[in-house]
């Protein structure tokens, strides 16, 4: 390969790597509005959270079209080849988390004119946070190739699982104590759910990254480690 | 490129086609044992299905190798790549609609002592043979690389997620009505949302028939057309 011809290579890689972090900032972005929405009770940051939803969906098939036309004409090899599937992959899970945050908004705007018990989701909240969180270190791993971070992110996904079945064990409770607040309680039940749904896609993207650095598949791999 | 390896080439593609529809057949017992597990409370056939889960995500990664070791390999062009690209997709679906068969079981081992109300769930049972019949005709459009079954099954999802709302609304109801049985009520409100996500990607798998066909990218279009 020439060199002008393998610039033009390495431009179209990074160039898919980029705006894959820009779909991922932009979902970061709609993580955080959609937790404004919900917990400050932000009814115009649902609104935003729906509204760009369509923007995220633009930006999959973009994307996808992209690593595709690449692997079509430059027929990369190996390492640039699993970059691109990593992709690939990748932005299907991004994807499903804007359609998550997208329930959470539409959650939202449902409860926005009811009175929030003080505290009593306190805990929803902090979920969120740490799932946000989870998302912004997945990326990160992504973009830097972090074996170790993104072994360490997949480690997390358990401790949220945890405390999601904690939340919906004591929201059913709620259910059952409190019947006049039970629309409420199940509303806080599909938040949770999307937080936990959340936490599996960064997971999903975290083992793209072992993928990625060692060409080995670890999804459905329990524990995988950094001896592996 | 010479006779001999454009026959390799064929076969190669025929058995990552194949693979496909092995794991997609092995689905659909999943989701009939299922079935019976939760409405003919058979806990064995349950047992079955959380045993099986494995034997899928095995085929997954199988699948997922032998399509990027052709792209690999034998750099497709157009169509033949648009179709591993297409495999690929769809074993991810297919892995994930294994998974909600998996969360039916756990339920219906979890309420398998309980007495079920009769037809009470009678609803739930048809939204589920309705969902079968959608992932064996998503499956059997994609063998056939047929667009015109595809976008029908597209358009028959809006249908499933109509009838899941009705559902959940009433169990919610029932719920508010009857606390004493709001654990049962509660676990098959997490069965609809299964069967409305298996719905999902049956759907997905019918996007990427036409995408197949086509070369367009069908995904977040509303009614997609034979004239589009």
């Amino acid at each position: 390969m020439n060199r002008h011809i393998s610039e033009q290579f390495d431009e179209e890689l990074q160039s898919a790597r980029q705006l894959m972090m820009e779909m991922g900032g932009l979902l970061e972005q709609q993580l955080s509005n959609a937790r404004d929405a919900l917990f400050s009770q932000q009814s115009e940051k649902a609104m935003h959270v729906i509204e760009t939803e369509k923007r995220i969906n633009g930006l999959e098939k973009e994307l996808d079209e992209h690593c595709i036309q690449i692997i079509a004409r430059r027929q990369p090899a190996a390492s640039d080849l699993r970059m691109m599937i990593s992709v690939l992959r990748a932005s299907s899970d991004l994807e499903r988390i804007g359609d998550e945050a997208k329930r959470i908004a539409r959650t939202a705007l449902k409860i926005a004119n009811q009175a929030l018990p003080d505290d009593r989701y306190a805990e929803i909240e902090s979920l969120m946070t740490g799932v946000e969180a989870m998302v912004a270190r997945a990326l990160d791993a992504f973009a830097r190739s972090d074996v170790d971070s993104a072994l360490a992110n997949i480690a997390a996904d358990a401790d949220i699982d945890r405390r999601y079945k904690t939340i919906t064990e004591r929201l059913v409770q709620d259910m059952q104590r409190h019947p006049d607040t039970l629309d409420l309680s199940m509303s806080m039940i599909w938040v949770a759910r999307a937080l936990e749904r959340i936490g599996d896609h960064a997971k999903n993207i975290c083992e793209y990254v072992v993928y990625l650095a060692r060409g080995e598949d670890v999804r459905h791999t329990r524990n995988p480690t950094a001896n592996n």
